[in-house]
Order: structure tokens, then C-alpha cells, then sequence
């Protein structure tokens, strides 16, 4: 096996786009210039690398800048929703250069579903212009809980026919790849919207609001899973506005059970107002309802407990809210601010930026592309394939 | 400046005891032979390494196995609370070697206190058999929030004089060290029962029950102490029982204001059972007072309310109650134990365990040590110092 030590660290930097010298590189990354000139001879025969001289010349007297090259190859990023696959081609920047959204029912089951995954894949990378072997792997957001190892769903409450269903099996297979990953779906839309949108803020909270809720949290720029893969899960957090609401997980009084776009809408038809989904709610804030309005303000409140005692176990420097019910512009926001900053101590709030999603409904397929292009230019994998 | 790169990731290694070979250590690290040669001869000057042969002969054929010599350097571990000073002695393993406390209120102010620790730590150092030329660095644990980066304290409620005051710089000169780092006492006893007895737990939170509530955070085996280093605030958290309860930071219904030591001795004289600290109450459990046990009960369901928002946040496969209140037993935890496991979501308590520290008033100590050989002994310190 060739000496490969080292590549991860170069890499590591240069993902940052800027070229260097292979002085720089030893200087900033500590390895000894030996080492520096035949690892990047490595990661150029790759393709990872590119030469990046001021003049362009590849040829004649050796070059001396080199640049990472996000062209060199491409992933596939799948956002499977309650009702929707949304799939994308990324480059090795995260950039997305080809995507297209299906209404689908997630009820379908897996063989279903991702049978569209594996004939809608191929399409949108030829579209792409990207031939098949151009494909590092494929990263997949599912939305109930997925044990991420093994990347399967742990009894997921809104997807019959899933659990245990091994989803990177399925796909390897199918798209012919050797790297599937699986994952939460807000813990890929935390990952999304920190590398497009705060690639800077090292702690963000990811809130989705839609049917359900659910939080993903990134820590020291990274995804804070927990011991079981079960951190996030601000739905059933105890909020006092609750009071003995029942929620369906059979406890009383949880955030989800009054704050989520079902109980919203559910709200909403009992005052005389009906609505059944998030989409109904925000269209009857857009159209100007008042109970409307005053459903989502208390809504953005009752998150806003919940938040408020997030920030002062985590102090995150961004929450970023999203989801389906977040559509409805600044009257749901504007619960949360105003829950939060008054519940927080202030050296936690100092900082603080609650805001709306940036990355929108790209979220899901954005974290999609960063864990698998995360995972497959990682130091401890780079360092040991050849 | 001589080659150092790879000194760290060395180190990292063989700091877990078990001696290694130079083909193990260029295998498990991915350094090319020549470098680990190279490197391992760096170390042995240091004395940070040493030779670990079976026979245990160093001279003759060239020895073949090398191993962490944790006896190589010492730090000094201090940590300050409301009305002590407790300082030892530990090695490079963070084993305590000597140690020695002080009734002492910290009121008394910064420069009173700093005298006792820059008079105290030599003579400790003494006491262990080792010169000042062995100290390696100092690290404190304050009772308040601390800036992690400068170690200045950060408008601390109980410490009067201390605000913005330069501790590292004042204990750089006076005990003649290059490295002196400060942090919140919760934060170091995170760390420090981390270390000493969970050190395979990835997810650990430290919940602290004295005068006040804190908390210490542990992710992925590393302390999260948020964007403006004011993670773990759980004493401001609101709990249902709080109600309308005032709290001393203006706010109502936390967490602190009906759980605490302060707050549950003023609950007993109020039911005409005089206490007024932590240690009275502790007193009045352990001699039978049912007004005592049942007060620590209920704190500890407040305690569990807040917790099982931080568990289902978060995700933690251990929670360690420590602090001068969880020395009453059992009372406390099992009042937690029965909210959190009553409030929580299946997944994310099947692995949970909730505990008494077993650190116990050695938690500080432990976790200022270990703060200072984990910074002195990084990859970013060690592949850059000569």
C-alpha cells in the first residue's frame, strides 16, 4: 500500500478554495516537505487537486500553486419527505448543479421510493452532464429517526413499511456506489444551512416546524447526534402552555402537541377556521386571517419555551427556524424572539441570532451532499484508501 | 525550527498506557517509518516518552517498544469555590499526587486568594517530591462564568472584586509558568468526572446542586461550552413547580429559586425546620427529617423537569448529580430519575444513567488538571513547539 498519510490534512485546508504553495502547505500543515510534494502528486493523479498557477500553464517549468478541484467529482443528495423526494447533483463544493422534486407519499414504502431514487439518480446526473462513474455516493435524509451507522429507520412513527429497512444496502446496489449514507432529515438541514449560509457560526440550532418538530444541532461545527442518535428531539419537550394537552406519544403537555402545523390547523377548524395541514395555515396568515396570525405568534411562544431553555443549556450563537409552518414569514419568528429573549440570561442571548431558513427547501439536500463529500474526504478515510 | 509534525498524533496515542512499536505507531498514525523514528526520538528528550521493553534494558541492542511517561511533568490543579481553595498536585496521567484545602471565602477577593494558591502550590509541589522546574502549568476552576479565552470572570454574582480580573496572567508570574488557563468550576467537573470515571461515555452531562445549579456539557468526549462560553445554565431554566417563584436574576419560575440548596433550606425554615445551607440540609436528610426528604425529593423532580428537556435535547448516555446537595443520597437523584424517565422518549433513555458523582469533591481538581495536559499536550501545541 502506498504512503497516503497526510492527503486528509491538505485537503482539509484547501477545501477552503484558496491555492498555496507546497511551502504553504508544509508550513500550515506541520508535514515535512517530502511528504507535502508527493502527497499532492497523489491527490492530483486523484483529481482532487488542480494546478492553479497565476498564468494557467500546466506545462513547461513546474507549477507552483495548487487549488482543490470541487469539479472532480459529484454526489447525489436525496431529501425524502412526508410527501415529497427531492433529489440533487452536488459538486465536491456542496454546489448544486442539477435537482428535481417529485410528489411522492412516503407511505409508498421503501422499495417504492427508492426505486425512484435509483431511476431519477442517473437522469439528473446525465442532465448534469456527469457520467456514472463520476458519482462518489449518494447521502439520504429521512424523516423520522435513522440509527446512523447501520442508516436504517428506528421505528419511525410516519413511515409504514421502513423500520429497520436497510436503505444504503438498497442504494449501493441500485446506483452501483460504494458510499451511501442516511440520516434525520433535520439533522441534514442543520448541516445544510450551516455550511451554505453560517459556515462561521461554530454552535446552530436547526428548528424544523412543520407536521411535527424537531431540532438538529451543530456543536463546534459539528452535528451533536447523542448517545443513541436521539438528540434533537424538541417535539416532546414540556412547554407550560401545554398543560395536558395529550400528544401521540403519549405523554401530555409536549411542544409538538401544540406548536406543530397539525396543531395549528387542528386549533384553527375548532375556532371555525379549517385547515388541515402547514400549508393551509400559512396560506390563511398570507391571506390575512387573524386567528390565523394569532395561532402562529402563539405557536413561535410556545417554541420559544422550549428554545429559550435550549439556549441556556447550549448557548448556540444562530437558531435557525424552518419547516413548513416557518413559511409563514415573521409572525411565527416573532413568537420565538420574544419567548426567548425574555426567558434567557443575557450574556447567552448577546450574541444571539433567531432567524428564518436560508437554504429554504434546499436544507435537506444541501446536508445531504456536506456528509457524504464530509465523509468521503475525511483525514481517517483519505489517510487510509489508497 | 526542527521538524515536529506528528509529535501529537504520537502522543494521542500512546496516552491511553499501552506501549506501542515504531512499526505499530507508523500504522496506527499513518506517519511514514522515518518520521515516527524521528519524532519518538523528539519525545524521548522530552521525557515525555520512555522506553518500554520487556526486560526493561535501555542499553544494548536498540529498545524496541516506547510508552506515555506520564511522571515526565506536573501540573497544578486549583479549584476555588465560595468558601474554599482546594489545590493539588497530578502527573501527565492526571493521577493527584498531593493535595490540600483551605477554608477560604472567596469574597476575600482576587488577590488575597491568588496569594494563598501562588504561596501554597510550591510548597505542594515540594510535598510531592518534584522541583518547580517540573510544573508544566496551573489550571483553575472559578465559582461564576469565565471568558475561556482571556480567564477573566464575567460579572460573577458571588465574587466581589473579581470581575475582568487577569487570574492567568497573575498566576503566570507569580508561580513563574508559561501556561496558566481558567474556567467555570461546573465546566472542570464535567471533565473531571469524564476523565477520572466515564472515560468511555461520549455524551456526559455534569448537573452541579449546591447554593446555585450548574451544568457541564460533554459531546463526542470533548466540554461544549457554547458561543459566549454560557452553555450549561441550568439554574435559570423555568420548571412547571416554579410557578411565579422569584429568582435572583430578576427573572421567575427557574429552575434555581425552588431546587437549590439555598433554595430548599429556605423552604424548611419556612416550615419551621431552621437550615440555611446546603450542608444543613444534607444534615437534616441524614438524621431522619422527613420535612428534609421530602423537600430533596421534590427538588429533585424540579431538577428531573429541566433534565428531561436537556435529555431530550441532547441525548446523553450518563447524567452525574454532584454538588454539596446529592451528598444527602439517594433522596435527590431518585426524584430526578422518576421525571426524567416519566418526561422522556423511549430511545433516548434506554441507555440513560443517571448517577451521584463519584468524583465527588475531587471532581474540580480532576478537571483543571486535565484541562491543562489536554492543551499542553495537543497536536496544534505539540507539532508547533519545538
Amino acid at each position: 500500500m502506498p504512503e497516503v498519510g497526510g492527503r486528509g490534512a491538505l485537503l482539509r485546508l484547501l477545501r477552503d478554495g484558496r491555492p498555496r504553495t507546497r511551502a504553504e502547505l508544509s508550513a500550515e500543515t506541520g508535514l515535512a516537505r517530502s511528504t507535502v510534494a508527493d502527497r499532492v502528486e497523489s491527490l492530483l493523479a486523484a483529481g482532487l487537486l488542480r494546478h492553479a498557477d497565476k498564468a494557467g500553464s500546466t506545462g513547461g517549468r513546474p507549477p507552483g500553486m495548487f487549488a482543490f478541484n470541487p469539479g472532480a467529482r459529484v454526489v447525489l443528495a436525496v431529501d425524502i419527505g412526508a410527501t415529497h423526494v427531492k433529489l440533487a447533483v452536488a459538486d465536491l463544493g456542496g454546489t448544486i448543479v442539477a435537482e428535481r422534486e417529485t410528489p411522492l407519499d412516503i407511505a409508498a414504502g421503501p422499495e417504492r421510493i427508492l426505486d425512484h431514487v435509483s431511476e431519477t439518480g442517473p437522469a439528473l446526473l446525465t442532465e448534469a452532464g456527469r457520467a456514472a462513474k463520476d458519482l462518489l455516493g449518494v447521502g439520504v435524509g429521512l424523516p423520522g429517526p435513522v440509527e446512523h451507522a447501520s442508516g436504517r429507520p428506528v421505528n419511525p412513527p410516519i413511515m409504514p413499511g421502513w423500520n429497520g429497512f436497510d436503505v444504503p444496502g438498497h442504494l449501493r446496489r441500485r446506483l452501483d456506489t460504494a458510499l451511501a449514507l442516511v440520516d434525520n432529515d433535520v439533522n441534514l438541514m442543520a448541516i445544510g444551512e450551516h455550511r451554505a449560509h453560517w459556515p462561521e457560526a461554530p454552535d446552530l440550532m436547526f428548528v424544523k416546524v412543520a407536521t411535527g418538530i424537531g431540532a438538529g444541532l451543530i456543536g463546534d461545527g459539528r452535528l451533536h447526534r447523542g448517545s443513541r442518535g436521539a438528540a434533537g428531539d424538541l417535539g416532546h419537550v414540556r412547554v407550560p402552555h401545554g398543560a395536558e394537552m395529550p400528544c401521540r406519544c403519549g405523554n401530555v403537555g409536549c411542544l409538538e402537541a401544540v406548536a406543530s402545523g397539525a396543531a395549528v390547523a387542528a386549533k384553527l377548524t375548532s375556532l371555525g377556521v379549517p385547515a388541515r395541514t402547514s400549508a393551509d395555515v400559512v396560506d390563511l396568515a398570507r391571506g390575512g386571517s387573524v386567528a390565523a396570525i394569532r395561532s402562529l405568534r402563539q405557536a413561535g411562544r410556545d417554541i420559544g419555551e422550549a428554545l429559550a431553555t435550549a439556549v441556556s443549556l447550549l448557548n448556540p450563537s444562530v437558531i435557525v427556524v424552518g419547516g413548513a409552518l416557518s413559511q409563514a414569514g415573521e409572525h411565527l419568528i416573532a413568537g420565538v424572539r420574544e419567548i426567548v429573549y425574555q426567558r434567557s440570561l443575557p450574556l447567552a442571548t448577546e450574541d444571539l441570532r433567531i432567524v428564518q431558513s436560508r437554504a429554504g427547501a434546499r436544507a435537506g439536500v444541501l446536508g445531504a451532499a456536506a456528509m457524504v463529500i464530509d465523509h468521503a474526504l475525511s483525514p481517517s478515510r483519505l489517510d487510509t484508501v489508497p
